[in-house]
């Protein structure tokens, strides 16, 4: 008998009878003699109206009010699903993040999770009853109820496995696992039976929407079993997401693709090769509340160097603007250039440490292609390119194959 | 400068703009350095929504988790309540139940409030906010969401004001007050400027639908100065409920006229006229949870009676059933009779209690319109009479035009 956690998202709970699958699939596994906490965002639809219906109220809503009013949405769904569950015979009984209670942080929605009170679902648990919990959101030392934002039942669900030192986090979506790369690009895309932590947040970073970063950081700081799920079909056990410690085979060199399109990139040219000038650009720019992906910088040049990096393309050119006018003069920079059409291919892989000759033969794939490229950056695990929007699908498709991705290695 | 509690139901909180246009009387109230706490209701509509979404889930929905959903209705309005006020450039703040905390007993989806802790309140008012608290909903002492049932609204509004003892609670409506009677059916009907507590709850439960009687029952016990409102117009000051004790000037000889044609009657003939009677048959109609209205019983002849009483129309059938087939054997009784087509019109008002005539005047008028009396049945501040159905707007007309309830009495 086994501890789980399970999280469904608001696809697996968009509707009556989707929630009653839903509960089918948890009456399975308690059949088989677990013991059940389920996680439920809100049905497909509903956040985005009730924010929709704040907005018309105040343009710019009170994050706390806001709260209030967002909760809401998977307040009714853990109420639904409990409710499935009795139907089917099951004692199940909900809880609100304040009931359960998942203590947070007062950043209204954004907030973070500090702790969790674990006593009452065990209470629950050990008198049969399944546990269903509403994603998403807590409550902060005053009370107030807090979201934790978009994606937030993902981080609820590894939260309470973590607390409640679950065997495995279940996490259930509408993709059966993690895969090499997108299969809207690459039809040979493989699913991963399993993946790194490591690879997993580079994966997860890098555009892979499977899960939420925030919660596989999570998973990672409490080693939570993490386990990506199909909730749309039974065919296979998705991808679990393990620990290096836990390594009983070779990890496969590469582990997967990842791609973007939504960046832009940015180059300060010229610009005096002295300590401060890269905090001089970037000091700027967060000041500014703008996210930086890529960051690149090399050697200079009789003094100079050139400066790069990476905004997401909505913020290219209010950071445009902000270099030009306020940047480029201060730091003395001949010319600051940039260009929206580009995309972010990375090859992800912890074998990659052990194994040299990735660079190159991913470096030689593109050459062959004759996919120039703009950009390197690459960390341990994870190789990325810059190149030119249009190359993106031709490039994913040409990695996929050189490093045998299709194949399933031992 | 006041503390006031103000309620505002489904229709005054129907959609944003009415949401708009409530926070825009509350600030006026606020603008004349009033302390305001704001009772709001769910959307109209919004409850119902809810309940036909459990009920695609489960035929019965579990009571517990019904109200874990059904009390998301107002957690929404009092988001946007509190949004509204602050776009008015207003400091406020929102409550759920369980938040206040508005303390219930655990029968769900009926739960009756314990107690309220005004502490968190009292400092927000203190501090310059609007508070914003749902109604409906409370928490019992395990931390289970509650509901209170229908226009449960009401109810925590009085209940906020006991706590607070706040000078007024103000009950914001779509009717401007409290009726001589229906206008509908006598259209010099005439809003009341005051009436007592005793006559208030003599109307309410007669059918005036404008407060539910479990809240006037409610600031009955707390002595809460209750006034009902329009939340459309600002013409007049609605009608103030008062205590007896306060009574500056003489109260008006009859108040109302209230009616009701949702009840059937049924008479039991001829039984022994002997202790235990009125329980063998009345016991037998409750243990069925059938509820009761009139009840009359007269003086025996020859060691028989009647015994008459009146249901709610739509448990005619099966009460009659009940009758026939268990209570008649059993009581001996000669016959069981009854009727659907009644109405029953009560006239009501302290002033009876030191007027003689009162009842020999309705008698009278009735009879001078040809309306025969099936039933009588008198309390301190009421009398109630049984007639056909048919004739009941006749009888109300000309009971409004006898007491002269059209004229503003001094």
């Amino acid at each position: 008998m086994a501890l789980i956690v399970q999280k469904y998202g608001g696809t697996s709970v968009g509707n009556p009878e989707r929630i009653k699958a839903v509960a089918q699939r948890v009456a399975k596994y308690h059949a088989q003699g677990h013991q059940l906490v389920v996680v439920v965002s809100a049905m497909s639809g509903e956040t985005n109206r009730l924010i929709a219906l704040a907005k018309e109220i105040q343009s710019q809503p009170d994050p706390r009010e806001l709260d209030v009013i967002a909760s809401t949405g998977e307040q009714v769904t853990i109420g639904l699903t409990a409710m499935a569950l009795q139907a089917l015979g099951l004692k199940a009984r909900s809880y609100t993040g304040a009931q359960v209670r998942i203590l947070t942080d007062s950043a209204h929605t954004k907030a973070r999770i500090l702790a969790i009170d674990e006593q009452r679902m065990r209470a629950d648990l050990n008198a049969g009853h399944i546990v269903v919990v509403a994603g998403f959101q807590g409550v902060d030392e005053a009370g107030n109820i807090t979201t934790l934002g978009r994606g937030g039942s993902d981080t609820t669900g590894v939260a309470l496995a973590a607390a409640l030192k679950a065997d495995e986090c279940q996490i259930f979506t509408d993709v059966d696992g993690v895969y090499t790369t997108d299969p809207r690009i690459v039809p040979e895309a493989r699913r991963l039976e399993r993946i790194t932590f490591e690879e997993m947040l580079e994966l997860a970073s890098l555009g892979s929407k499977v899960l939420q970063i925030r919660s596989v950081e999570f998973a990672g700081k409490y080693k939570v079993k993490l386990r990506v799920l199909s909730s749309f079909s039974d065919e296979n056990s998705g991808t679990l997401i393990t620990y290096e410690d836990e390594k009983t085979m070779e990890q496969p060199i590469i582990s997967g693709i990842a791609f973007n399109r939504d960046e832009a990139k940015i180059t300060v040219l010229g610009v005096p090769d002295k300590p401060g000038i890269a905090y001089q650009i970037l000091g700027a720019v967060a000041d500014a509340n703008i996210d930086v992906d890529v960051i690149v910088q090399n050697i200079g040049h009789e003094g100079l160097t050139d400066f790069s990096f990476t905004v997401n393309r909505n913020e290219y050119d209010k950071t445009m603007q902000l270099l030009q006018n306020s940047v480029k003069p201060k730091v003395q920079a001949r010319d600051v250039i940039g260009d929206r059409k580009i995309a972010k291919v990375s090859l992800v892989g912890v074998g990659m440490r052990s194994h040299v000759g990735i660079a190159s033969k991913m470096f030689k794939t593109l050459a062959d292609e004759s996919i120039n490229i703009q950009m390197i950056s690459t960390s341990e695990i994870k190789i990325s390119v810059i190149i030119d929007e249009k190359y993106m699908e031709l490039a994913v498709r040409a990695l996929h194959r050189a490093f045998d991705l299709d194949q399933v290695s031992a």
